[in-house]
């Protein structure tokens, strides 16, 4: 069945759910209210709907290849990308002063939900080229920006990060790649780098390299990590891809799946950069690039789990199997208890994280027009959960997609399968889960809790409103907000061992409560009654319970976790 | 890191957990005691371990092919089987008389969850050939069991269940292949069954296929079922292989994993067929070979997930990421607090599906050693309770294993994705999870709850006993005991739409209360101190309480589920 980019939920969602009026209101995002959102998600439907969709399949059969020395894509994937280009879509959030549209990041947001519904593999392309943006408008210096920020805001040079060495995976400060000072203000780059996501392509123009090394005597750990340009093709004085720069792909690699996105292992050999921030502010503009990195890929997961939904839903409203216990439908098994229980927990996770990574997009573009530190504060408290969350949703609808489909989604013609293996890599990328609850946990809790406070306040105060439409639902979130409340208010006190113990538990809680209230905020907007009530009924009376063995989890310490010695657990 | 079978957990288990000395105490397996279980143990593992685990990866990159109509294996597989089928592993539980080793059921659940971990796929071809035994046992004709028996077990024929039609899948009764009396006693069967795991490859011997047809004039639905043993090659008078039957091979399907089982679609084409118990009787002995398949293929699960969880732990041991809080093990990665969390709740998971798999088979022996129906009910309560269970936590610690690799799990070569792929299925294959759920709350309900009364009995009285040495742990179980009592009691009383509603949920439940109740058991027989009550401790603190949200889903009804009509979850 195809894609089809669910465009009234969106709105839905940015009108009643998330609270984007604020972002109209300010002066910064005024030209972008409802009129033109619609016009944007209209036009961002049509292009993943009609010409992106079709590239899904064919991509996960053919894959990228690497002949010889360059990366050939699969069929039809450089029209896609050019029309993703042509269509404004790289640029749709960057600086108009260097060819961006400055529209709000929450668009982009709903973009690359869409784009990850319908071909994922291709969507993380200009998804990186966005994070380059953001990186060289916060860091680069003016020339910089100059040269390479139009080519990337228009999609015609791509970009990619550059993190990962075998030994420094989460552990970033491990890397060894060296910048050696060329004496005419470049350096010499010269190391090994892995998992360099669309290192390279045949879509034409030129492939920017953001690469972390370390100057000569720098100093170990992150602290002595600094910020590279490094294009494949070094920029004539025209800014046109000149000659060849020192660097290569080497291999790519043998994935589970998102196989039409090439996973280059670059080497770069002596290879021309330029810095991107100061010496040794590597890590700086790094973060930079991967807070919003990090949420978009938690709205990958929401997108793919939103093209497995509609796969399954389609097949489930075409398979007939055994009688049905209702006389509507026909007996298409979407009418046997357990498959339709599988499809409503499937739309209900889908909507909760759905809204959890809008709101984080809202709290951005307010932090972006405001500067008020407590949207920023907002927003770096919903990454993690955005994140984690997304992809956890990601892993669990493929895995009902399939699991709809019976026998039929194991077999990969089907497409349900490819669901899922695309989808696996979402938990781990950006930062594994496990990395995005520990920043949750300490970084993000550094205010004391603060951050996290608030919300509950406003949470609560949603509640008490939403107890004239749907008291029994108001009263569980309020519960459930208060016992989450109790829970910070114990986490913040621990050592950081202890919260780390119950890091991840403590992430999942923390997204079925937020889940639960923006449910609650879509009961309440349609009046207690109708189709979204019955969703967040769904989720708040079944989902929403989940939270308690998570807190019970979260709170349990450390020591039981080492109570098995390494040699305990192997035998 | 190589596969290594957990013999000391097996001993430990069937001496301390699941009450196997009962099956000793009978006279039928008197002479299986702990000595004689020990040394199969001991040569089960070295097979696994040294012949058979090697196979895996090769057998999932090669696969089997289909060359000119005929099945072609990976690399290896031949000898593997001969090896299973010369150490007489197909005829464990086999009849004595019949050629088969007739020891416990319980022995071929153990052999199976370390084939499973080893070479999942080569371990489900015997798989096939034991259910078909066991449907020969009970309801062949002498004639039949004399010809077909002795070579089965003896390995030199495979056996294959052909059940499934493109529209006849979990509604087995929509089945249109057809048997035509031939005048001579057999029959002419024609059709197509797909989904044919194992229905053909080059072991030699002969492939004999168990088949579901109808009759001429036979009823509708799943009474005008009879059953056929219908041979890739007709005996000769001497009982060897002679002429080619009419059938064939069509194609091999293109799975997510499980690579190197061939998935055939078979083409029935007046192929000469023998009946298998009566005339219209094929349900039933269909049942016979499905109720033991299907605790099976949950211990294939449990297989899967040793198998990685095994390959998780050997990297968490080597990696190196990071400070970690330890001194202890020099920094690798398995002394992060999360790491060890995962890896804890993996090791517990499947203690607690291994546990259950191995009571349902206990109760099975117990059933066939004295006859006494009481024996009988447990199995049948445990079987899809064990089955639903056992494959998902595959899913889940397969799932674990690729996390725990960070970025190398999602790489093929790192053999982590191919636990997942592989496992896939399980969740599927021999009914659903979400029919064997239907299965537990409908079939397995109709004593209004007395069989499941008696295991809560029993739950609780160890319990009581437990009280002495792990007093907190017992009390939490003896609690959950108690409350899902009273959800059967409940359920009992529900109409079969309002069962089927929260059927899933309520499996569930059963599974995280069951598995508490064998780890307390383990807890109690360290006598409440050491590696095993730590893993009983982490199960009971902090998993078993995840059982409260899943009895709230089992009792939240069908009318949520119908509150969003196809329209809704499609708009």
């Amino acid at each position: 069945m195809p894609y089809r980019a669910p465009v009234r939920d969106f709105r839905f969602m940015l009108e009643h759910v998330v609270a984007y009026d604020q972002v109209v209101a300010t002066e910064r995002f005024a030209d972008a209210g409802h009129d033109t959102v619609a016009a944007i998600l209209d036009e961002a439907a049509r292009l993943n709907d009609e010409k992106l969709a079709p590239l899904n399949r064919v991509g996960d059969t053919e894959g990228a290849v690497l002949e010889n020395g360059v990366v050939r894509t699969a069929a039809g994937f450089r029209d896609g990308y050019a029309a993703i280009a042509g269509g404004g879509w790289v640029g749709i959030a960057g600086d108009p002063a260097h060819g961006g549209m400055g529209l709000p990041f929450t668009l982009n947001v709903a973009f690359n939900d869409m784009i990850s519904g319908a071909a994922l593999a291709l969507g993380l392309n200009p998804l990186l080229s966005q994070g380059q943006i953001e990186a060289l408008e916060t860091h680069a210096s003016d020339e910089l920006k100059a040269l390479y920020l139009p080519r990337l805001n228009s999609g015609d040079w791509t970009g990619t990060m550059n993190l990962t060495e075998p030994q420094a995976g989460s552990d970033v400060g491990a890397l060894t790649t060296r910048a050696v000072p060329n004496g005419d203000g470049t350096y010499a780059i010269t190391g090994q780098k892995i998992f360099i996501s669309w290192g390279d392509h045949d879509f034409g123009g030129n492939v920017c390299h953001l690469v972390l090394a370390r100057l000569p005597d720098a100093a170990p750990g992150t602290r002595g990590i600094s910020l590279f340009m490094v294009p494949k093709f070094i920029p004539d004085t025209q800014g046109e891809p000149g000659a060849r720069n020192a660097l290569r792909v080497v291999s790519l690699e043998h994935k589970m799946g998102l196989h039409a996105s090439p996973t280059c292992v670059m080497s770069f050999e002596g290879a021309t950069g330029w810095l991107v921030g100061g010496e040794n502010r590597g890590m700086a503009a790094m973060f930079t690039m991967m807070n919003n990195a990090r949420l978009q890929v938690g709205v990958q997961g929401i997108g793919v789990a939103e093209g497995a939904y509609q796969h399954a839903l389609a097949y489930a409203q075409e398979r007939r199997q055994g009688r049905t216990p209702l006389g509507e439908g026909g007996g298409a098994i979407i009418d046997h208890a357990d498959v339709r229980r599988m499809l409503i927990e499937a739309k209900a996770e889908i909507f909760a994280a759905r809204a959890i990574a809008l709101a984080c997009g809202v709290a951005l573009d307010m932090e972006k027009a405001t500067g008020d530190p407590d949207w920023a504060a907002r927003a770096a408290l919903l990454t993690p959960v955005a994140k984690s969350f997304g992809t956890d949703v990601a892993q669990k609808v493929a895995g009902i997609g399939i699991q709809v489909h019976g026998g039929m989604g194991y077999i990969e013609e089907t497409g349900a399968a490819q669901f899922a293996r695309d989808a696996r890599v979402l938990t781990i990328y950006e930062g594994t889960n496990g990395i995005q609850a520990m920043d949750l946990v300490g970084r993000k809790m550094m205010d004391g809790g603060e951050a996290a406070y608030r919300m509950f306040d406003e949470g609560e105060q949603v509640a008490e409103i939403a107890r004239r439409t749907v008291p029994d639902l108001a009263e569980a979130v309020w519960g459930a907000a208060e016992t989450l409340r109790e829970c910070v208010e114990w986490l913040v006190e621990q050592d950081m061992q202890e919260r780390f113990a119950g890091a991840v538990p403590f992430q999942s809680a923390s997204a079925r409560v937020l889940g639960a209230f923006y449910h609650l905020k879509a009961a309440h907007a349609e009046g207690g009654a109708g189709p979204r009530t019955a969703l967040a009924r769904y989720y708040i009376e079944r989902l929403l319970p989940e939270y308690e063995a998570f807190i019970t989890q979260a709170k349990a310490g450390a020591a039981g976790l080492y109570a098995l010695s390494a040699e305990d657990l192997a035998s």
